[in-house]
């Protein structure tokens, strides 16, 4: 279902980047959950672009309104209709990629698919799309405040290109990561990798990298065997975002290169808990969370908008140049690090609410 | 939905390594499709141990029973069930495990979660599941062969630990990776990586390593925007199969090194069609497919059952030491490439039956 | 999921009677189909109060605000997002009933759900809800437009209380049922009906009755086996439409009177088609349709909601008398067959796309 | 989703009359709850054939085996596989309908449907097919004894053709209703009814009736608003049924003839508890359950099959006639009774553990 997201906490997100707005209904989720409309614009300003001159010069208000679901501060049990109006709408800026395919955009493969494309900006694939579901996850993020306190869910910029922060996922900081405009976790790298972005913006070009996040506190027994694991969902959430193109977990890759009894997490029982003494395997095991920290690591390619001339073909057949001049991200992922943390709040909620239905009462 | 795989063409699996034994439901399959009884038992005969002396010596017949949905050698378009008894069973060789959970297994995890485990060798954790998946694909197989003739779906060893075979997704054969027990694509490393599987299992250890799958004319237009992309439907197949740690498309984690000038694809027209003159991208865009290969890669751990003593604790909370005594894989690699290429299948076929149900009418 | 109905065609709902708005979402519309805003807000205007001086005189313009997946007349395959504002808002009218359960209105077991309530009107359970549907069903309507010309579904009123209209759900047109305010299909009985209705509002009380439905020229081989029967579906949604009671397909609770002999319907080759030549079937058959006529009833309660005092309880548990003062349809059946219709033809656009995907390709 | 009922608490079901078996994945059960193999034969004895002289003389064992999911009497969490053998096979009492087309049967509509039949009696539309929604509802029952202790569900036959029995829902007692082959609730109709069904029987012919069924000490708050009301969810599952033409709740039909003072339940404070004075509303207000007893009834058609020669074509396109002789019910409603409380317990397990997502945490 190409709209929705999660089983029983579910969005169902709308909207093109150029029409009359973008929003999300949030449903199953559940009655008497104390939500503010603060939290959730706050979430979204992080979100914004315009928020530093790292990012694109595109400034919208994303200010949200709460159509439905909550009264007075408390959630109804109804379904949560929260609508971003669009405000800074210049089609012209995307007139010439209307007939040419941007190259490594999804014009080609929507009109392939669907045989008519929105009328410029990327329509669904659009940046924007991606507010839905971080307002959906500002109420999932309330709805675990208050189902389960103490879950924390921090992501932060891990590398630009080679360029590779030095983070602590047990011990980083919100503060720490917010208190710089590339939202990297180690303040010693902050300064490198701003040049890095402005020195490709001035080049007309752009980068990558990779985000990190940690989910700390998550309690043992979230995830499902064999298809819904929580690290299978975690994979689905992350590769849904635009611009991404791998997942890991724990170890990741480099854990292809150890031998079993050096990847093994032993299990020693620590103030009365059962705990690993390494973390190798993420905080998953099985499928399952085993109480240990989730962290995992997501790859997102350079932002395919360029200021470079470019190869392509019209959606006539023939071939052509490109020249990109519409508003875009030298790099996306200070942006970024909100919508990885959306989507991995949305996973945690539904996994939360899931365990309350399996677990064996006592 | 934990044991239900696919929104149109849908798996639902079932079974416990010790017990009557494991099955799949497919539903959603069409009529009218030629399958066969022979092609669904060569896919499982491919998964089963037991078939070189580089895997586990458990061998089981796995033979398969249809118990529904087809007659004479054409699907109904009703539920086709499919039933592989359990055969050798030796639960004696689990005892130590029942009450000490195996690092980096799913023992303590199940426990967590559902206060009760299957009485030993991992329950539906066990690789037996799998059972399940590739024979609901082999099944998916023929239906992709019947409705879109031509598509292929390939998977093979490209990395044991550092070892890394050099593989041309174009061009390699399955000829090529099944003439070679450790099912590589490049006849040059096969002895290198069987040297080193022996070598491991000498030693009690285990390794682990990339398998990297193939998808070839893939027809455009496959994939839904936003949350149900393909590569985000393919991330979440591939991190559901037991071991796997990492998933990446296209340039995937390297692709953060470059810019986005080096990266994007550029298209043009070859033969009449949109073709990219790179492929970065890994076959998709905006999450919907492009027409070019769809590669992609897999990280799995190494094995965690290993045969040297490790720490762990008992399920009453003692700490305690664990020596491995079952049967078991030092790489499970060679008997995961069909188990890739079976969750590809089930995630094309799926698709392409949601496709059938989008496309524009012209 | 309880603010969604279907499994292709979707909608998504949200909304209470007194908030921002109530709205709906469509997804997995088909691409390129052509959707006039016109013929939505038709059907919204069908559905509105205030149509006549037979039903309640909340006046609200209902106005649809396209919000997102039509681009040009032509639907992006993208989800349609429909927004109607809330305007009429007099929360003052209900200020007892916040207090007092209504008797069987859903004050009660709302709150016995859910733990809370919207502040007035009846949150999810107001008739406004229906705005979704009609919406929804107004796109659908134009899909089955598209893909299938030819398709006819209309409903009227069949009965209130005992006085029974004359209608043969063969012949029965659009025109006649909209031609009167009371939307039956039988001009002899309107006098009658309207001045029944006039007298019960008259004494403050309420009354119910039956409303008929047929979809005509419906192709065979629509719904599916088992669970999702054609009529599985029109019952569930039917029931699903506030101050329904009950639902039957063509012979209905009658046909249990007849033998078999005197009920089944022969097949005979007709214009080299298989008919059959009696109905009572009405149009399925093994939960899938025939190409005859699909036809069924729903019977729908006295509207609770009436001018006379009558025994309840507060919800602080005390026991009181209520006289309801707010607005009210003495009789709801001539609004609800708009949403009849809605319903029925959500479910065969639902069923129309499914059987894409099933159908053996030849 | 075709052979899926159910959103938490799942059952798939698969398996034709004539192949190598018929069963059930149940999918959400919770973990630990005591099931025994001795309360699903049981139940499935009920539904069985051959159980007296009024029904069918096929005689098949149906002897249950559990494949998974269960251990030592507790369930695991994980999918429970129950698989009941096709023995008593004899295809060729079938071999004429195999062209020709029964009258109100599934034969044509499968046909256009899905261009293949299976080879005989009635494929997916057999009465078999209903053993693997009694299997999952036995386990049910089961999961709701332990959550929710004191559930009642009870059906009984309410009619055969015009002869009414006389029936209390809330005081009639499975040991009134099992004590009779009729599986009425009314001792005084028993010797009544059961001479009807043996005149029509020796007449080749057969008849239908109405089934009614409570479901008692229900707890309030299960249901949800809009779309899966627990009246539209018990409709659904009621007209899934094989045979059945109609449901309806509380005053059903008959309360369309009643003013809104006649039909709204009074709610008074009884000891200590919100209860109705009466219950028109049949347990249901605004699609959740209001503690009072659910009451609802299900029309049945007259069985399909008859001895009396009958019109029909063949699946070539001939006018011809057909005379039954396989194997057949007069009177299906004895049979019926435990499939109507099967798919009530389905219903209700499924709502009480949706209820356990949304309900407000105090």
């Amino acid at each position: 279902m190409s709209s929705t997201f999660g089983q029983l906490f579910r969005i169902h997100t709308y909207g093109e980047s150029h029409g009359g707005g973008v929003g999300v209904i949030i449903d199953g989720c559940p009655s008497r959950v104390p939500v503010t409309a603060a939290a959730i614009q706050r979430e979204l300003n992080r979100r914004r672009p315009g928020q530093s001159d790292l990012v694109t010069p595109r400034d919208e208000a994303d200010a949200a309104e709460i159509l439905s679901g909550i009264h007075d501060g408390l959630t109804l049990g109804t379904p949560i209709s929260i609508l971003v109006r669009n405000t800074d709408q210049r089609p012209g800026a995307y007139d010439e990629m209307a007939v040419k395919y941007r190259p490594s955009h999804a014009d080609y493969t929507y009109d392939a698919k669907y045989g008519i494309q929105a009328p410029s900006g990327g329509g669904r694939a659009s940046a924007r799309e991606t507010i839905g579901r971080v307002a959906g996850a500002a109420v999932a993020r309330q709805v675990l405040d208050f189902l389960h306190p103490g879950i924390e869910i921090l992501a932060w910029v891990k590398s630009i290109q080679e360029l590779a922060a030095t983070v602590d996922p047990e011990t980083v900081t919100a503060g720490t990561i917010e208190s710089n405009p590339v939202r990297t976790g180690d303040p010693a790298m902050v300064e490198t990798l701003i040049e890095r972005i402005k020195a490709i913006r001035a080049a007309g070009n752009s980068v990558g990298g990779v985000i990190e996040c940690v989910i700390r506190h998550c309690p043992p027994g979230l995830g499902e065997p064999v298809f819904d694991k929580l690290e299978a969902d975690l994979a689905k959430a992350m590769l849904s975002i635009p611009a991404t193109k791998g997942f890991e977990i724990g170890s990741g890759f480099a854990g292809t290169l150890l031998t079993g009894s050096e990847h093994n997490d032993p299990f020693r029982m620590i103030d009365g808990r059962v705990r690993t003494t390494s973390n190798r395997s993420g905080g998953v095991q099985g499928g399952i969370s085993n109480g240990e920290s989730i962290v995992f690591r997501v790859a997102f390619k350079p932002t395919a908008t360029i200021m470079i001339s470019q190869k392509t073909v019209t959606s006539t057949g023939e071939n052509t140049e490109l020249a990109g001049k519409g508003r875009h991200d030298a790099c996306v992922l200070p942006r970024a690090v909100p919508i990885v943390e959306a989507m991995a709040t949305l996973v945690l909620t539904d996994h939360l609410l899931r365990q309350r239905t399996h677990r064996h009462p006592r």
